[in-house]
């Protein structure tokens, strides 16, 4: 089901700049037993992009409630909130008054294979580089082209998931994930101030770390520690958490700190 | 009036990848007397593209009647074209075939001052900076929320365009336009291998410029270049060429090298 701006329908105006310019942003949020999880996290990331890109934040009780009725009866499913900037302006130019397009639909659960979170999976390395922009970095906004260039590298079903690296060769994260690594015992997860999505799960991730004190750093990650690390482990909104046991010609156990995470993660959110 | 797939509609799937992930191409072409100008020219950036993508080239028959149609009567107007990867594949991954969509419009010529050409325009520059990616550079697709947040920079219609840097403080060209310089005689316009749109306008005049005689470098420019820049001009497919009189703090004669390279396009496409 979809609903456009309140109303039941799967077609938007081709004016809209979502479609012209990629001028707007998303949101996937995993829906279990008819709730959003996580959904005050997600919807605190949506209104503080909004602001960013000076689209209107949408009024809060309305999307509560088509979010509730969305939900409503699904056992397991997907839910995505688009908010773009609407239809007008005369090119790049912003209207002045953007009425703000709200698109959100229900998805079913995608087929991730229980073996990927309890037994871990195999990453590969992307060859497209994420560009830096500081305007852009952390932002889950409808320009997601290197994206989808890098995820359409490979076809091997076996691999889930590719990283991506910056300009500068450091990691950033994978295409649809953020990673962590563990060294002695601790927490590393790349900088995103320059590139990459700020993801929700990662957020969340970063505070149970706190609740189980485990300190993390922030920083910048090259190949190199990514070899060299104890344990690696990616993450979003619909996996949680995935242990990595292979990288390229590199493994990883089964490590206790990502399993530790892995646990207190599923029971807070189950 | 809007062709989607061959059929006059005005609105699109909500699931298609040009909405989703900014997955598409598009081209802005001047329509004078019934026909797109540089058409061709158009045609083979938007297939050169499709196929950097890997997004089917339309199927140019099609594309070359319904280009025709909807032309047919217009005195002067702007045809857009946007080539969209289609609906469908789970996330960032492409179907295995996909079904890209078309879509055409017809818009009304915007209302640019006949002065902007004849005596020239003011430049701003811009804060927003384009990051790198040699993987997308020189494309016109769709993810452009770094033009968008350049272009709501500023509010006062007495300047049309502003120039973007790139992060290393490299000029690129204007939020929609490109650049170039005059130096001793002969032209300058920045390298687009790393980020910026390459305009097929900009290429027209790459051409016009050789059979002028007219030496070109494709090269780094600074702001210092353009401050001590003989002359300077913009230019896009609905422009044409217009001369820039200021920019920021520096002033520009109405140069010989501008006039002579203006009138000769604006022969070459009347």
């Amino acid at each position: 089901m979809i609903l456009i701006n309140g109303r039941a329908t799967s077609e938007i105006e081709v004016t809209d700049r979502g479609l012209q310019y990629g001028d707007g942003l998303f949101e996937t949020i995993a829906v279990v037993s008819g709730r959003a999880v996580l959904y005050a996290s997600h919807l605190k990331r949506l209104e503080a992009d909004c602001r960013r890109l000076a689209i209107p934040v949408p009024e809060r009780e309305v999307l509560d409630k088509e979010v509730a009725h969305l939900c409503q009866g699904i056992s397991r499913g997907v839910l995505k909130i688009i908010v773009t900037r609407g239809s007008g302006g005369r090119g790049y130019r912003s209207p002045p008054q953007p009425q703000p397009t709200r698109i959100l639909s229900i998805h079913p659960w995608p087929d991730y294979p229980a073996i990927s979170s309890e037994y871990g999976i195999t990453l590969r390395i992307c060859r497209t580089p994420l560009g830096h922009n500081p305007y852009l970095a952390g932002m889950k906004h409808l320009s997601r082209l290197e994206q989808v260039l890098a995820r359409n590298e490979w076809d091997d079903p076996m691999i889930p998931e590719g990283v991506m690296l910056d300009l500068q060769g450091y990691v950033i994260g994978g295409t649809m994930s953020n990673l962590f690594i563990v060294q002695e015992g601790n927490l590393q997860t790349p900088d995103l101030s320059s590139c990459g999505v700020a993801g929700v799960m990662r957020a969340f991730i970063l505070e149970q770390a706190f609740a189980l004190d485990l300190k993390v750093t922030v920083c910048s990650l090259t190949l190199l520690d990514l070899k060299r690390a104890e344990e690696l482990f990616i993450c979003n909104s619909l996996m949680g958490l995935w242990p990595v046991r292979r990288f390229e010609e590199t493994e990883y156990p089964l490590g206790s700190v990502t399993q530790c995470l892995q646990r207190r993660i599923y029971s807070q959110l189950s």
